[in-house]
């Protein structure tokens, strides 16, 4: 027989990797932020073959610091300041490492009731912690899931305003009266989901992710049926140009039933106004997602939920905790108004998951809120960052986030050689140099980035190269800030 | 300020987090396997609203001790014999371990050239290692990649045979001629993918796992165009039905694009002729995914691969090492035969993500290999589980549970009480009391799983109640299967 490691044997590498991990975060500032690799160079350092017999965990670690560390990107790094950030903290990977450990698969309440019971219910308590409208609450129509990502959040909610618009025969006709309310009871699940109407189409702004057109044509929508609508100076959503849109459509016999809205776009974090989209698609019958991946987070503090005013009127909601609240990836929170029409779509019961918990109606089947039909018990790591920090602490950690990102953006302001390419709501960043065009702001990208002492990465805007700077990794302090601004304005 | 977790408290609180696991899996078989808690017992020991300021991590874990773990249905116990298992192991969560330290996202090669390259590499490995065809090997036009799940996996492939029927112009004609070869050349990717075409087709068989046709449903094909061909007296797909089948669909003018067979079903672990549906996919230009997701740790022993006859016909594969490889969840391994056609279905690219070595063509970027755009490093838990046994050290403890499974199927057949409701190719044994029928049947799984000494769950096979006997738990031995057969035998 093989040998498996011993609870002793792991008793001894965990604390050696746990000090491990310990060492590198303590050291994590020594590490060029942007992995220098070259294309191929990781793997042509390791062996073409696994090997026939086990090797000692010692040599998995010493290859691993030797091999794998110099083609990390240290998303850690108090000096990661590109895309958005996907910030960890110590109490979410112990959250991890204890769901690694219980090793429980929640597919069904029954096959871990506490995994299923415990995600319930950190996400009412989002609900309250972000001031969220309550019909996404689970005591009420409503409810949250953890999704691994706001793409699969996004996919989610488009899926179940797909079957919403297409199996509902009402809702295929012209009739005025039959598109309102947008939450009334559907009719009950049909056996089969039929193919899609080539009439659907959805909506979104210029400046939405690129997740919804991946989603639109995972879901068979098509990716040419997502009309962009225009934004305005600041990047946010137009909302007399989605009424025109909309009503084109429907005069042309189509079937408008999605329109997606951002808080916080991941190129210049504009706002889309909720209230106002919200209220055409109320009058409409669109479903409307709010995706809030980075930005939701801010709503832990009350001054910064005007950002989220009209939320009321969506149907679904995303965030994700693993981008600015701490919670190392993946950790996507999904909420839904009306959870039987998310369940209708993508519910199947083969014999061999029914059991009585699931027939009694009294239980939660998570399977049901997403593509995948396992899943891991990702509840636990987004309970201990709550319980570690508790909302004052995560409330404070985010003030400071902002704080230093509008102290930056003032420092860009005042400096005669850049400008400001976007409002700058929250704590992202978008600056450029007035002078020498796209190419002078990508040399200085670059000279930035080599350096490898900080890492920011670009979008374009209004068709002009423009550097992001996002202050949301959980351990950059004003220094580091202050640190890259000196980097910026070197000559 | 608020206090983050320091790296020394991270030190002190890691270390006794590693000692409770190590406890854990020492007293796991003290615990009943599956949870006995009541609907809604877990949430209402749990407050109502979250901590306004932090607690001590002692707290959270005397929580887990005395709220959660109740909850637990112990899918690591030696005695879970129940679905398919999802077996880990120390080194794998170790792997998750140092995966969440680092905290990376490698959406592309950029933001961590180890995370993909080491991707690559093992997926490359396990090629050789379970003696898949050639044609999956990245350094060919195809490749692997991980994926969360089977369900995620199938839902990838079928997008991609959809989208390379309804884009290809050639696939829409009835010229035979232009259905062969399945592997030629794909026009450009479309600016877009257009909505689906209702004539499309799929197809599986009346023992397919549920996530196909839910990947139906939300690829738009729709799950009453996905067609479930009869099986034969093994539960294994017939081939003469698919050509039926297929004939008649061509003939009504509608499209049949996709095949989804089977090694080893879920309900029975049957066993579809792969090499039967693979000519007969090439024969009208389907598009071929066979999911493994259990038993294709079989192929890891030589003397087994036979179950996978025919895998070259396939266009797409997946097994998953979080079901039997001693690797914890989440972790399915994915391959394409043509990772152009995968990457045309799912590649967006937004300015914010451009970058030279993406540009260059010189790298994977993995974000386009699946719906998710984020994606952490699973592949280290992967490289360590293969490291610390190898290749003989997995083939070992696969060999011992097939060899327990089969000594459990010899004894149900020696006993004239019971019966095999299947042929147990592998480490599945299905199998029924011969009388009382279906209430004796549900009695008896009820007694056992209500005792807390085993889980064990049941399908239907021919319309009849069964129960399943999965060995594949990582610390299963043979003491726990004689355990199970004298429960079982009691009156």
């Amino acid at each position: 027989m093989t040998d498996h490691m011993t609870p002793d044997e792991f008793r001894a590498h965990g604390k050696a990797l746990i000090d491990w991990i310990a060492d590198y975060y303590e050291q994590i500032e020594q590490y060029p932020v942007l992995s220098a690799a070259a294309p191929g160079s990781i793997r042509a350092a390791l062996p073409d073959a696994p090997p026939a017999h086990g090797e000692p965990f010692e040599s998995m670690m010493a290859d691993v610091e030797q091999i794998i560390l110099p083609g990390i990107t240290h998303w850690q790094s108090p000096n990661f300041f590109a895309y958005f950030p996907a910030n960890a903290s110590f109490p979410s990977i112990l959250g991890e490492l204890l769901s690694a450990g219980l090793g429980v698969q929640g597919m069904i309440w029954q096959t871990s009731p506490a995994a299923t019971e415990l995600e319930t219910l950190v996400l009412d308590w989002l609900v309250a912690m972000l001031g969220l409208p309550p019909q996404f609450l689970s005591t009420g129509s409503g409810g949250g899931v953890i999704q691994d990502t706001a793409s699969s959040a996004v996919l989610a909610a488009m899926l179940a305003a797909r079957d919403r618009m297409t199996n509902d025969e009402l809702r295929m006709t012209n009739d005025e009266d039959a598109l309102t309310p947008s939450h009334r009871p559907l009719p009950p699940a049909p056996a089969s989901v039929a193919g899609n109407d080539p009439r659907l189409r959805a909506y979104c702004s210029t400046q939405t992710h690129s997740s919804v057109a991946k989603a639109a044509g995972v879901a068979g929508v098509g990716r040419a049926n997502l009309r962009a609508v225009a934004v305005d100076d600041n990047y946010a959503m137009r909302p007399d140009e989605l009424r025109r849109h909309i009503e084109a459509d429907r005069a042309a016999g189509l079937l408008p039933f999605f329109v997606c809205a951002t808080i916080g776009t991941t190129s210049s974090n504009a706002l889309d106004p909720l209230r106002a989209i919200g209220a055409i698609c109320r009058e409409f019958g669109l479903w409307l997602h709010v995706d809030a991946a980075m930005a939701g987070t801010a709503a832990l503090c009350p001054e910064f939920r005007h950002l989220q005013d009209g939320l009321e009127l969506a149907d679904s909601y995303a965030f994700n905790p693993h981008k600015w609240m701490f919670t190392n990836f993946d950790c996507d929170c999904f909420w839904v108004a009306d959870r039987a029409a998310l369940i209708r779509t993508l519910s199947i019961l083969p014999d061999y998951l029914k059991n009585a918990a699931t027939a009694s109606g009294a239980v939660i089947d998570y399977r049901d809120w997403h593509v995948q039909l396992g899943r891991r018990f990702r509840a636990l790591k987004l309970w201990f960052v709550i319980r570690h920090y508790g909302v004052e602490g995560l409330r404070a950690l985010v003030r400071e986030h902002v704080r230093l990102a509008q102290a930056f953006a003032g420092w860009v302001a005042d400096d005669p050689r850049f400008e400001l390419a976007a409002p700058a709501p929250l704590n992202l960043v978008c600056f450029r140099l007035r002078d020498g065009g796209d190419e002078a702001n990508r040399a200085l990208l670059e000279r930035l980035n080599t350096s490898g002492k900080l890492y920011l990465t670009h979008t374009v805007l209004d068709g002009r190269y423009t550097l992001r700077l996002c202050v949301g990794q959980t351990h950059t302090e004003e220094r580091h800030v202050r640190a890259a601004w000196a980097m910026l304005r070197q000559p």
